[in-house]
């Protein structure tokens, strides 16, 4: 447990560091929401909010007066409530309430959450913080990659900043590294922070397997698509081969073929491909593509956990084989905080590593990230197994 | 024909009542499109200065600069063609360019038209621009009727100024007019401008009908819903039943009860609806269904026109009865701008009259609104006939 | 008003004709709906039979014993209540009552009508039992429709029967008749049967207009979608354009380009198309699109109706301009049977003329055939107006 | 590998089998598909026997002539590709190939398959025979669920013959059964046939878990449902929830309460529910909802195939909380017949055991049944663990 002015510190400096995401963003960009999974950035910022008034202030903060009762709703992620006035609302469609009273509830919510912990360092309320705060960094980066494809989808195709991490190369050489048989422990065993779904530490029997040192590259995948590979059925999942054909899909999200030439929508706009960069942006059922198509398959993530020591990540959130399930004996947590986890444990992949996006601290070896099998707005790629 | 220096200032004062209808906007209102019949009030902006752009500076003014490339396809209301770099994106979607580009966009529009016109008064120029004119009213309108959609589906209900031509009230004694069975004249017939829809001036006969010299009101319309008129599907076309059925329809738009009272939002709010003003906000369905709740019917388009010296019009648009259909030796215009009216006649009813949102002298007894029959968040209403 | 003995022999006439127009029939092809405007044969024939015992037998015959209690509302074509066990179920989706049950049910209430009339000639009586007869006729045609539809979508094509009226020949050498402006009577004027729908005889007012002596040929048709009538959006209501894009439209219905030649499935099966027939299967967004490329227009169903004495129809139907709307003084039926036609009056154009399905004495000068824009599974034509 | 003479006799009575289980439909049953999942029984009949045309008869018998070559796009499960004069045509739109003709493809393709085997004995050939007849085996299963839907969902819920086995009853007494701790050995392992997915013996460690002796029965879940378990989000998925707010879910499928009675419809017909039976035709997401409120969880399929001697199945597919995976060293089989496990492995949860409509010796403690989570029209239930 993190000692509570470390925490508050760890608070402020998370809280600041959703609003510099944001900086180089028009009071437009904050509104619009392309797509159901992408959420408007003011949203982002309001559900962060809400997460502490909700389930620390308003419970634990005697006397605390509600920065606006209609936010509660406007700023619940899973409102199966709503109120009298509410008329199905997608959160793309809300101009209000606007940008700048959106800073102001950060800025009384910020205050607050100070305010309590000045006066009260109890070890169960630090714990919802650090919750909050975790919450928070996971929407930080949500921020970016739904800022990405915000800005991405406009025909405009502005630039939101300069973003080197994009462009980083892995030059590696590619190797294989083997795993033997046997049994692993797996799962979070620390004191550290973790979330509910990666505990309950338990033995899983591995067979020998071989995981490779590098993510998949562009070029790599570039042969793919050269060899056809969206067009050839045998590769796909059944699944897969129709969301090929109703999306016509013929390449990673954000790629553009300009006079012949890949070009890819980065965050600092639209740029060539780095051959050599790890390839992103594809859904599970690409990854899982790309993999028949080399001979090879993705690990599981208990195979990636067993052997992430031995190779670098944290670059590209890397698909697994491994469906989205609870562990033995995973319990979810009691009341509200227990929907974080567990009521999506089904139709699911897993995802392990971390990104660009991530937040410094945010992710550890035995970090579970899911998403279903056809969404490919976040930074994902794949590493290969046999 | 208006004169070029009368015409300009036309020009001059409709460009100018646009940006005022904004005015109390707050920048993020002006991007989000709730359902598609909406646009978002920035598009509105850009489109009726891309008119001007389109069909007159870029074929007529010598050397005109473009403001920018991107701006005509996103400007662009019917474009059937994309650029390249478009990812089919719905208007709501885009949050660039932003308020202030379009603003600036406007005023360099703007100030070309002068120019052009400083040297230029031909008169096949002249009737262009009044063509455009009359196209930015027309967006005006819709600019009030989508800015009401927008803040009216908001679940905070924002006021956007006050507008009390909403709670005009009719205090006229209802009444018939009987109009006597015969051949009448139908159609535009002066040098004033008009829609080409509206031309043809033609004979049709029309048996004898009586007219109502009033709007259905409020508290008529209540009584309707009170005696389960949404619930008996004799009233209702299949159509309409399917509608109201799919829907959950049980009162006009923006109609909420709270507490057993009827209540709506207006432009100025939350407001208790008042008994006598006239009934808006309704579909072609509900002013049909109404009309056979009372045994009578709506009036035809020919009716409305034939009778309406004898009566007062003007702060409702008025379902008749009639489909939009071409009159006889219709001739759409030639080129991009036939493509006004009459590719959509079919499927549509014909509206008569004119709103408190219609901007001044934009308006006549020969024009023709029209709306599919479902549609309601135009300020529309209904006169009956027998 | 037709003799009591004579409207009896109609009945039975009628009764035969619809089962053997099911005579060429595969037990199989009684019972399947590929789309939902299209009924399984079954279905016509309780359908047809439950009119009957609903409106005559059920509150006429005197101690009358339902066939089953069950059919009522599985040949209810407007059932807005369902029975308790009934799940959310389409008509094709019904394997039982067996054809045979069906078969039997029809037998039991014509012998039950037989018995009726045998002792009660009652002209309100009569008047419901033309009514039976007269919609059981308009089934007929669309069992002959529904089962082309069925077996023309049908992979092996099958062959209906021998049906030469499909490839009949209009050998008139087209013309133009000319109308003179004028007062025209609109409307039923006889003694005979007709719908609610034709009644209100009245005056309409005629511009002059000239209107073919002759329907389109296939061989002009092929003209059109040669000349890429089908790829011209300025041809096209936008509608109609959405349409023709959201379904890959691209000549009428049953056509098929077979080794560079054009062939269609007829009821006698996959044949070459006869060029000097009229074109037929398709939509009013085609008939309307293909005068446009003509440089003329359809004729409205007052301008055919007026001049129909001066030209030979009842070979196809005839989209007309006009859209489906009640005649002044339009009154429905009362009770059950006004459902009949008035709730159909938005969003159809009305036809004019008759068909090669059309039963013997079903069609005449005054009748108001009704469909969606968009459908094309009638054999509807079009001639044109000027 | 069985002996060729055996593996006849085998697929003599396998082909027979199919057949005595259409014998009390009528021809129209054969016919309808009322929702996509379900198949017309026709097409299970002509399908299992296009399968042993398509991969044996065609490749390997000298000269064989196809008993039509339409049927063979009619009949395959898959079709990528389609003839020229296919219409997306659903299964349930087609009426022909008649039943008839159906039953005179099956007698001439078993009858082919006789004469190949009289004088081959190969055993590739034996191998692809076995696996034809599984594939019949498991198209009897469907056929059997698929005329329950068929029957179920038509309004006059028909009986379609006596079926005892559904209202079985387990009178074991409920008992928990605990498995240590340790690696366990999953996966197929001896000679008999088995499917591709129950390959790659491997091992799996398992931490200690007790799972019930019994099925869950319909007295404990008429309790869950009476404690509103349909109406509490805590305990369902999110993405169950949703699915039973869509369709308006609130009992197992085939439930009807009437006058205040659970009655079920069987095979038998409509019925009363037997308390002491176990829960069928539920989903993965009732079943899941279902153990949370008992504050249990499913077995995983390892957890199932490990402790399965201890226990009685086959009466009911049970859910497990595995998702539907690949073994370690999956190797799907090569050609045309590696399409038919791999390629679902994504989205769907696996079931174990067998149930009543599963033809004998056509289940086994490997074998991996599994369906998406919301599918309920096989004999499924659960079995609980902790």
């Amino acid at each position: 447990m993190i000692l509570t002015t470390t925490l508050l510190d760890f608070f402020l400096e998370t809280r600041q560091h959703t609003e510099d995401i944001c900086s180089p963003l028009e009071i437009e960009d904050y509104v619009v929401q392309p797509v159901v999974d992408v959420s408007p950035p003011k949203w982002h910022l309001g559900h962060s909010t809400w997460f502490f008034e909700e389930f620390i202030l308003k419970p634990h903060a005697k006397g605390y007066k509600q920065f606006s009762t209609d936010f509660s709703f406007v700023f619940n992620s899973y409102y199966e409530t709503v109120g009298k006035r509410v008329i199905r609302a997608d959160r793309g469609n809300l101009s209000r309430p606007g940008v700048k009273e959106v800073y102001e509830y950060r800025a009384y919510v910020t205050q607050q959450i100070k305010d309590l912990f000045a006066v009260n360092n109890d070890s169960e309320l630090s714990k919802l913080l650090e919750i909050g705060i975790h919450h928070e960094k996971q929407h930080q980066e949500l921020l970016l990659t739904d800022i990405k494809y915000i800005l991405g989808n406009n025909p405009l195709l502005p630039k939101y900043t300069d973003f080197p991490e994009e462009h980083a190369i892995d030059d590696h050489r590619a190797e294989w590294i083997s795993v033997p048989e046997g049994v692993y422990d797996i799962g979070h065993n620390s004191d550290e922070f973790c979330y509910d779904n990666e505990l309950g530490r338990h033995k899983v029997y591995l067979q020998t397997y071989d995981i490779s040192n590098k993510l998949v590259t562009n070029a790599e995948y570039i042969k793919f698509i050269e060899d056809k590979g969206y067009k050839n059925f045998e590769l796909w999942h059944a699944e897969g081969w129709d969301w090929v054909n109703a999306n016509q899909i013929s390449a990673p999200l954000y790629w553009h073929k300009i006079d012949g030439q890949w070009q890819h929508y980065t965050l600092g706009g639209l740029t060539k491909i780095a051959h050599e960069s790890p390839v992103t942006h594809i859904s599970y059922f690409e990854a899982f593509a790309f993999s028949q198509w080399m001979g090879l398959r993705l690990p599981t993530e208990f195979e990636w956990e067993a052997a992430q020591d031995s190779f670098s990540w944290g670059k590209r959130w890397e698909w697994t084989e491994s469906a989205y399930l609870p562990y033995p004996d995973y319990k979810k947590a009691a009341g509200a905080l227990g929907e974080y986890n567990g009521k999506f444990m089904v139709n699911q992949k897993v995802l392990r590593g971390g990104s660009i996006a991530t937040p410094k601290n945010h992710t550890r070896p035995t970090y579970r990230n899911f998403f279903h099998p056809n969404l490919r707005w976040q930074f994902t790629g794949l590493r290969l197994a046999r």
